[in-house]
């Protein structure tokens, strides 16, 4: 069973206390729960990651090269100026899955460009949980898994 | 069964002919057949259009409004100039998926931003033909209907 | 009886039903109705054109050169990146106005620029329909007519 | 009978004596005399203000917020870097409508945009004495009274 | 006999009427003509086209792919912003050639650059009639055929 | 006979050994011999003149306006940087075209513009050995000489 | 008792009455109130000067180089523009302390920068007329004087 | 009594030591001494937290969401590009205060931004360490307790 | 005797007294004084005017075209932001010089550049005092006056 | 005998897995251990620190102060945004050299430049881990220590 | 007596025939003459320089270190980008003087900034061949001669 | 015995002369003196090469294509615009290396980026006399020569 790594980025484990009118009335956990279940049910096992540190995040990934077939990645805050992390992206040769709860492209001029989406296969913005849940159909197709639906 | 329109930009009616490394090689009407399977499974009905006339396109819009109950939406090019698709995105007040088949951070400067994103719900980029199947999964999410996967 | 080519471009057949708190109330269909009266009152005659298709708004102003006397334009979305209408526009040779409901400097920053005035005598930015009238008074004072008033 | 104020900003004074190529052959005096006619006939009273002095300017717009109902203002120069007189046009909560003689946008760059036209209602360019006079048509609507024409 | 397709852009229906004094005195079907003899002296067949529509000329590339084996183009206004016809030949795959009666560089500076020249083998520019003979002959040559002069 | 001369920018005398998947595989020397055989077959006598020294250029163009009718100059990396050379061709005063054996707009985006144009009547770019070819047949047709072809 | 000149730039004599819900509720003369009253608590004697005229503050502070020893600055508007209130500043030789009673960086784009706080020793933003009452503080202990608090 | 959390970012722990004639002369633990009396002058609980780590601030400034009442905040070096620390202060919802030893705008060029200002209620620069005194006082004011002075 | 009209701009009263390591030990005074005489040897009348006002500054140069025959013009800090004394310098129509006792090359980046002096026959800058000296030569020599040395 | 401190920064761990025809085919380990030995033919003592955490490498940066002579440091992607790092060193007040394994100016555009260098002695690019060895001899040579070579 | 080096730069030898209108009528040699007859005046002795090779320029000034007091250069095109020259300017320690006959700010955008005059004393520009004369004045003035007129 | 070109730009003559306290009190001749004991202990030939002309530069580069096996490169000014200097380096195929005897990024902004280093294998910066000492380790190791120490 193919195993999948999901890396949450800064604050996002406030989601559901921090702005809900902005980011969703889930927590975190919840939305880990909802990540399990899609998992399962496509035959991917996945494992959750959160930080606020950046080093946290590229040593995680360094990690994944040895141990998971793919991930997926919020990067919050860090999409817009961590190089750091595309590096750890590109040095991991995974197929990797940007995500973003929002839209970046409806928000504040500094959030519409992304520095790690570079190293990544693609990007998914803007559908909230279903941003994750729909990364996780990406994958189990780029694994040649179960097919996404 | 809510209606989805897809709509196809400039010159990807020559999909599988067109620079197949980076666009793939199934043509227009492999992946409209697709599109058409999944949106089956998915209970909603959908209807292709493809034109390389920015007019035709903003006409299609508009008339989706009062049709369909959602878009997704390849601007190609256009999603690189046409603001007049924005604002016909925008007027149309469907819920809108704004979808690449490849990734637009990795491709040349000019082609890693979008003016039509603004007044999308979200974007999907980099899949192939799995982002058109994947947006599918987030319409019929944000329509309330059969769950994603 | 001087005639005047009115212009309407790109989604403004949508006027009413599309966002009214931004662009007003009023149907295209109404403020053409306005616009034949006040052309009227000024011995004017006013035919209206409107398209989302840039072409098509660039061949009615080349045939506009040899049957009109003026145009006034709202070139909608078009005002900021068509340099295919503005060379028509400079080379109907015609006395031009630019016309915009809303205040094009009170919007976002990618609507505060217009590369099709520079070819046009004038323009008016931000009275609603009144644009439409007062556009209709400069021409007939630029035709020698009917003094605006 | 409501009172608009009219305000004309620096070196316009000259005006008839200045470049009359560019600005026109009619003094200034001229222009206010045409500006009372019209405002007559639309049931406006006028009353003129020059200064080459940004300060008075301000000074003039916020006593105008007691005294008058609409504000028609040709910036000249300071409408590429006076904020302070946008500041006291967004203070003072009258209807404001911004004139200028000639198309901004026909000129040299630094003369094609604006930092006071945000605050103000709409503007006029390019119509000469006209652009002033379509103001006060533009501003008697708006005050809801004699209808323009 | 090889097939060279000849596509002229927006606006340039007008030739002879348009800016005399900037394009040249000869009628685009003047200028066809001398295409069409000098393309008979290179052994070519020469078929002109000419659309102020965006899409058409998309659409004329498209079909070009299979029935030409060169394209000439002068792209007109949309030289600047058409990522659409960048891409309609980029997916052609024939050998095309940028032509402009005039020189880019010695007129506005928004006409100084060419978003479609990327996806060409090289552009001719500032000779009037000669640009499209000129590139007849460098069309003759990359296919092999009768010298050039 | 006219004289034309032919001037070759730094670097260009590295022709056949320099990159030759970029440049090409014929020596300068073959390219003088092609252009002095096209220059007779024109009626024209063909001077060719090379110097990676700016100064050199600035100094030959100068005498150029003494002794010859037309310039044809391949200012390689000079076009990006050397206004004294856009001086010198414009102090000159005879009809001056600019060539580059590559497309510029094909290439690093520092080698995308050209100072040195604005001086010249026109431009070719990117077919090789014939951009020379191509240009002494511009340079006939302006000198009223044999026709082009 | 140290002297300490506080200065108003253009439009703060409206506070109480522009935008409220911005600039808060209280008007210049009772912020004058507080800062006597504060100033005194402080040891100081503080002077208070308005005016909407760039030339005034330019005055007032130069003639606050003989009298005073420190000011208090908020040049409203002018805190974007007026390298002529900086040079005085810098002239006066005196520490000065730039207020805002909004947080600039919580504004327009164009009111996030200070041009006249480089030659200040510092500013503080954002915490309305408590603004002035803290600079007033920095400027007791600047002069050595009752410490702050 | 509140409880107010100041932040020293990355390097302020070299206080005293770190280019003394810049940063001033008194240790951070001498800083922090200074800081907790005024807190209690003030009636205020001051913690204090110092790290070079950007994650360490953001979970710091999570936690203090849940058990304190505002913060003060020195971000140093990110100051410039931590957007991941601008979302904590936006999450944390706590009436927050950047403060900066010296006046930004009187030193490089890159540091004359602030990113994460704009999540704040108000910024001191300047000061010294009279910036975190003066801040503690604003926080005192803003949380309605004993009165700054 | 020709009479040139010259303007020291905001803060030029201060001279001698401001920053002297940089605008030299001369007071105001001293300099009218020298300008005096010099003006004298050239068989010139000098009139001096000095204001720290924007608008002093134009209504003192639009008196100039009636009663002065040049202007020479040390604009200060508003060299670089008034388009409103380029406006009036321009519409004076008398020969102008603008000077600068510094180097504006030499100096802060925002000094570098000059928005006044495309109005004036040419500038002068770096001399000190001979700034004004050598420009009553250029203007002497313009005026076809006494010969400048 | 002098302590060389030697940091690697973010992703450098992965060094001969990393995309080894950029960065070559040696690990880290291996790097130190010729570090190492060219350290003590140097007579210095080097002492190798890696982190892919950006305060624990300012952490170490600061301890270094006292314990070490010199610093190298290959800041990885840090080298592009890390200001915090760039204080460290500005800190420390210990002779740094910064290297990179590849030459920086021959990558793409964001890596092309260094806001760390500026606080540093100099900086050695493009010699894989030659660039290491070479830095311990300018290291050793600033020391005044066994000269290079 | 001292004696001045005046350095003409690149296509000023063809004064007098190049573009009159902008340069002036008179020849280099005319201009030499005048600028000799001048230096007499002052009790200097003047000796000129022209070329169009940058390194000319800067092998001269380097020579002018050891036999020249001052040196007076108009730099021609090279003023916009050789910084080779400003380079050898600051090195050579003699007080400069840039001239040009031009006002480069009444002139194209990319005239309008000078790499050069940053190393100077000042510049004078617009007054033709009076730019040079004055700046002998100046030069006198600098080395303490006879005083300028 | 390989050898090894080693080039002076501009200026560079002047060493030992020029700003010792930026360059350093060696004058070229010292320099070259212990580059060819260096080269020597490293078993290289070393030649030397300075010329104040870009021209000389790029014909020196050319040449040594032919006899040399490396080059170190010192372009001085020219490291700023010279693309001639950077094509020839390119057009060598010798492995290059550029040095500066000062750190560019601790200088001014226009000195901190090179368009020359792109086509070299590294660079290093900031080690004064020991920039070349250690390029020549750098190139001894590239040509597999005596290794570097």
């Amino acid at each position: 069973m193919s195993k999948v790594l999901v890396i949450h980025g800064p604050n996002l484990n406030l989601l559901g206390r921090r702005e809900p009118d902005i980011y969703g009335q889930q927590t975190l956990e919840e939305i880990n729960q909802a990540i399990r279940q899609k998992a399962q049910e496509l035959g991917l096992s996945a494992e959750m990651f959160q930080s606020n540190h950046e080093g946290d995040l590229v040593d995680r990934i360094q990690e994944a090269a040895a141990e998971a077939e793919a991930i997926i990645i919020n990067p919050g805050a860090f999409t817009h100026y961590s190089i750091a992390l595309r590096d750890a992206i590109q040095a991991a040769r995974l197929p990797t899955v940007e995500v973003h709860l929002t839209n970046i492209y409806g928000r504040e001029e500094f959030r519409q460009t992304s520095v790690t989406a570079g190293a990544c296969v693609g990007l998914l913005a803007g559908f909230g949980v279903q941003s994750y849940l729909l990364a996780l159909e990406a994958v189990a197709h780029l694994l040649g898994g179960k097919q996404a639906g």
